[in-house]
């Protein structure tokens, strides 16, 4: 029997508590250790939404990741957390890290296990993700039937988007922020803007709905999803 | 104040009974009446993976859906279902309609929402779904940075899935079943045997993970999924 600890990356949901799972609400009550990301100004988000469930006595690791285009400072604070993870397996202590929505969806949660999976046991607890959860929001599917459906993270340049976007039944477009007003182009130019909404934070206690045309230009939040569908709702 | 239920489409996971969310879980000893999709044998699979947490004195309503290429069956279906969750909400009582995996992504629950949505109070509760639990269950993301990730029902045309499958980084094919060899080849001649396995019940009871190269030919469970991934892990 091994006596290292089990580092478990638990998908903790868009922004709602009650959409974490039963399985990362009971390990969150059997881990000794809770770690979760936390921008350099503080305030953890992910810390945020599954605060009822973290007890009072657990040991708290933030992951402190600069948000910088060069990647080496990330490198870094990713291999730093290893460090202080692998110190806590390794003298028996399991760890939990808290992941916004799912951890293998767009998620930080990836450059961990890829560090740590072949030396230790981990877990991947999958998460309701942001993009189910603004549809629900939105009240309109995201797929179905035989849809196509395309997940495309906005920073992209605009001719790829448009075109992913002009050869497909369904889109849901990631990380919007400041690239807002390029996408809002895109939608335009094909035809699409009255099909597209934007959903910001969704389920989170700032949760805002909005249908694109209604939007004027400007910055959105980075937590931000436009979903566009063309595909047929009756049946 | 309105004595009408409420109707719930409640997501509740790809299979292990603790992907149910907290709410999906309240909400279930909440309401008097719950309904599911069952096939003509009987078996609801959507019951069967919420069955730990339905109450007893609960009123079950099985909705049987004929799996039929023509639709007029399954149209009568939901107007039948329609019918008779309509008079539950019109007579006070609460109604939870059970969704494998997430209601609005490639489930059914979009037809009774359709349906009801306009004359009733219909909530959608999201759920975890089968893509983010095969990426846990596999061991490898879905899709990082700004990968494009694309979700393509295995019944398409050969033609159209093979120049979506090129020209993305990330790819979940959904649908699988008697589809099995024509996707195997196309995913052989684009050359991305390597970076395909097939995760067959992800987290339920007869969940099986298969690097694509290691299957033969043949059809496959229709609840399969193969993820491509051709991104950098590293990072």
């Amino acid at each position: 029997m091994s006596t290292t600890g089990k580092l478990y990356g638990i998908g903790i949901g868009p922004g709602d508590p009650e959409l974490l799972t039963l399985k990362a609400w009971r390990l969150l009550s059997t881990v000794e250790v809770v770690a979760y990301p936390e921008p350099e100004n503080g305030g953890s988000m992910a810390r945020g939404i599954a605060a009822p469930f973290i007890p009072e006595e657990v040991i708290e690791l933030p992951v402190t990741v600069p948000m910088t285009v060069d990647r080496e400072p990330a490198r870094n604070a990713y291999d730093q957390a290893t460090i202080a993870i692998t110190r806590h397996l390794n003298e028996g202590r399991h760890v939990a890290f808290l992941c916004e929505g799912d951890p293998f969806l767009y998620g930080s949660f990836m450059y961990l296990h890829q560090r740590m999976s072949r030396s230790h046991d981990v877990v991947v607890v999958p998460g309701v993700t942001s993009l189910t959860a603004s549809a629900a929001a939105l009240g309109r599917p995201l797929a179905a039937r035989n849809d196509i459906l395309k997940i495309l993270p906005a920073p992209l340049p605009a001719d790829r988007l448009e075109s992913e976007i002009r050869d497909t039944e369904a889109v849901a477009i990631i990380k919007v922020g400041k690239h807002f007003d390029k996408i809002k182009g895109i939608i335009a130019g094909l035809g699409l803007t009255g099909n597209a909404a934007i959903i910001e934070s969704a389920t989170g206690d700032r949760e805002r709905i909005t249908p694109l045309e209604e939007l004027p230009e400007g910055e959105r939040p980075y937590f931000s999803t436009i979903l566009i569908y063309k595909g047929d709702e009756r049946w």
